[in-house]
């Protein structure tokens, strides 16, 4: 019976009947197609088990990031794509070296309290002996410019902004507050601090530091900078109350290295009726050092993958080019999707969509965009098809960070919405491992990616 | 500047503008104190864990039961309540007795495997020294039918009924596969089966069985019944394969006890304006003996208290009686969702809404409903204040189980439906844990069902 249905179904779809978006037609039955297969055939869970436990984190210019290129050919290849290849990238080369030191002194006691702490990504260490200066906390930067030169001259500054957990979505929240991660320590250089400390990024209190990358401003000195516990910060916030003349010792090893060479990974179907016409779906390949890069982003770039390969399994031939992009160092230096982009420029390519998953592998909400309001008005037609699957939002605004850099050229962007409620308890920490992934969520995000990249193909922007 | 805001729109309020669902309305600034008073002061998560931790398992007629009965009266009156009170009602009591103990027994070898099983809640046991007869294993009740009376007699009864994972919501693959689980006994035992396993209630494979509640039809023989994990329910099909005359090994001493009371809590905030008609909010403080009925329902339960608390600490005066009740034996009997709804009967009391949380504490989606249209289409009209809380389907139909009885006095009943993707590694088994609960998911819950009851006693039904 579900058999019959669907042969019948196919034959239509095979005799070209025009887009419908309900009822019985071509695209619920391929979309039923690509659901199915991905639930009970899916590849993307497996192939992320083995990007966490067999070849782990990404850090690019490691030996992890290489690996991950090489084994995303070699997948991609298994899979029979047309094309699959590597997209040469010059990209920065940090390393973090040693474990980082950080401890409190007391001023009276001299008793030292060992913290919680991770160099930002980007910094430079300390002098090998380690620095240690008295620490003045700030929640922000008014409270940093009232304290100007005087109070900040050879201290240690402690950015201490807690996530504004009265906003809905943590990702307003990290958007709120990551502006002391990324330019604290130079901001904390311009008034003569010789360190940073910032606040980890999460609206969890634990005991995991999250590290990120900063950003040095130009002709300002470059101060080592690490990020502290949620817990170690308030205790230390407390510590600072009782002992405001408080030092703080910080030890690191970390350092840029020349830059290397590395790559994008790209696969590609070719559309078999528009082939000039690109679409995009990516995430990035390289991650932090500290754990597996399970949801940042390993999650991404297996469900972009996972995407070419069910097309294909189930045997759609995409009216339009398909690429399944793998980018480098969207961490720390976004040369990937520069590089990426500069190429499409230079070969004079036509990218009609891209897509990217970089926000975790949860459960999906929606897309959010960033194009013209004409092009999005075609995707909001599509909009029903995505709602079984609980994606109903089309309403946020963004593309990803590594297709950013099409922008200029015009080409729509667009970024899946997984729910992000869990995602800053694993963010750039040591517990962003494969075990906080789930099954289903992660499918659920692949069908979904797959759906809309099935439909721009279809129909084109 | 936010704060004056803020006071500017409770003037408004209190000066009874009408309502508008939109804008800088008296409706949105509740919201908004709602909200942030949950995300920022919030009790749900730290009393979930104390009911997790502290309390543990609730069996019906357990010792747990009966502290949880105690702890979430005197929370209640704690948080200054109108009326906290304990509603009498006799309960079932089903004890589980030794760890169960089922094994399969190779034919030719005589080699025993250990499997990972559990009782069915209600079961029977076995015979002290246990029962064993060879497996006969189907798929579902057509495979049991054709083996008939011949191909069952003397055997145990097998279903291996995996949940169809095509579909989108476990909730409908659970709905697909539980009556094997209900009535699996029953219909083995019709046909001179000696016993019945389940391949437990879950579309993840692994080493955990799912109790559950079965359903023995009247004047068929009660047969012990249990439940095998997924991946030994695979083993064992495998193990059948090779030899189908394996048999298996069953010793349960699980047992029902004479019935005895017990309470359903219910703490009460009395309406201002319409203190006669009654909105209850409720969930089910009995759970499985597995773990610490932590999703299923503790974080009902505690969401429901937290409505209430939330609305007395930002001091809003409903305008009508909200109701939070934690109802007794909702897993094996319903007993107290029937003598809450035979009690409101007697009093001819005027329920205009019940809403009930047993769908796990996991992120919100939505509400589920049972009511008439006219009701449905007012309840539409506050939909988009549940938006940004990604509560956005209202699409889906049915109440709650304890809830349910109040169904033929016409009660328009509704239940919270959060995102189920991970319900079923849980659901039943030793997993359903507090560790398995996130802070900010439980929480975003709370504050959609507050709104929702908020709505409600401000505007009727």
């Amino acid at each position: 019976m579900k058999k019959q249905t669907l042969l019948f179904a196919i034959s239509i779809f095979a005799s070209g009947i025009s887009h419908q978006t309900s009822g019985q037609t071509p695209d619920s039955v391929i979309i039923k197609k690509i659901s199915d297969e991905i639930f009970t055939s899916g590849q993307v869970y497996k192939n992320e088990e083995y990007l966490c436990k067999k070849i782990g984190s990404r850090l690019t210019g490691s030996a992890g990031a290489e690996k991950a290129v090489n084994w995303t050919h070699d997948i991609m290849k298994s899979y029979g794509f047309d094309t699959v290849y590597l997209q040469e990238v010059m990209v920065p080369h940090w390393v973090r070296g040693e474990k980082e030191i950080g401890k409190a002194i007391n001023s009276l006691s001299g008793s030292e309290t060992m913290l919680n702490i991770t160099a930002l990504g980007g910094s430079v260490g300390t002098v090998a002996q380690g620095v240690s200066a008295e620490i003045v906390e700030v929640k922000d930067y008014d409270e940093l410019k009232k304290l100007g030169e005087k109070g900040v001259k050879g201290k240690i500054v402690f950015y201490n902004h807690p996530f504004d957990v009265t906003m809905i979505l943590p990702f307003s929240m990290y958007g709120e507050a990551v502006k002391y991660r990324s330019t604290g320590a130079s901001e904390a250089a311009r008034l003569g601090a010789v360190a940073s400390i910032v606040r980890s990024m999460t609206n969890y209190v634990d005991d995991f530091p999250h590290t990120g990358a900063l950003r040095y401003l130009d002709s300002l000195p470059k101060i080592p900078a690490c990020a502290i516990s949620t817990l170690d910060a308030e205790w230390l916030s407390d510590a600072l109350k009782k002992d405001s003349k408080t030092k703080f010792y910080l030890k690191m090893s970390c350092q840029d290295l020349p830059e290397m060479k590395s790559y994008n990974v790209i696969g590609e179907i070719k559309g078999s009726q528009h082939p000039e016409e690109i679409i995009v779906v990516g995430g990035h390949l390289d991650s932090w050092d500290l754990a597996e890069g399970a949801h940042d982003d390993g999650t991404g770039v297996m469900q972009s993958i996972e995407v070419l390969r069910t097309l294909k399994k189930i045997g759609v031939k995409p009216k339009r080019t398909i690429r399944a992009v793998m980018f480098m160092n969207e961490e720390n230096g976004l040369r990937g999707g520069k590089e990426y982009a500069k190429q499409a420029e230079l070969k004079k390519e036509k990218h009609i969509l891209a897509v990217e998953s970089d926000a975790g592998g949860f459960t999906p909400r929606g897309f959010s965009t960033d194009m013209p309001t004409a092009t999005k008005d075609k995707i909001l037609k599509w909009k029903d098809l995505f709602y079984p699957y609980g994606a109903y939002d089309f309403t946020r605004n963004g593309g990803g960070a590594d297709i950013s850099p099409l922008k200029k050229q015009g080409v729509p962007l667009m970024e899946l919405t997984p729910d992000n409620q869990r995602y800053f308890i694993i963010h750039h920490t040591a517990r962003d491992t494969f075990e906080q992934v789930n099954e289903r969520e992660l499918e659920m995000g692949s069908v979904v990616m797959t759906i809309m990249i099935y439909l721009a193909s279809e129909y084109g922007l």
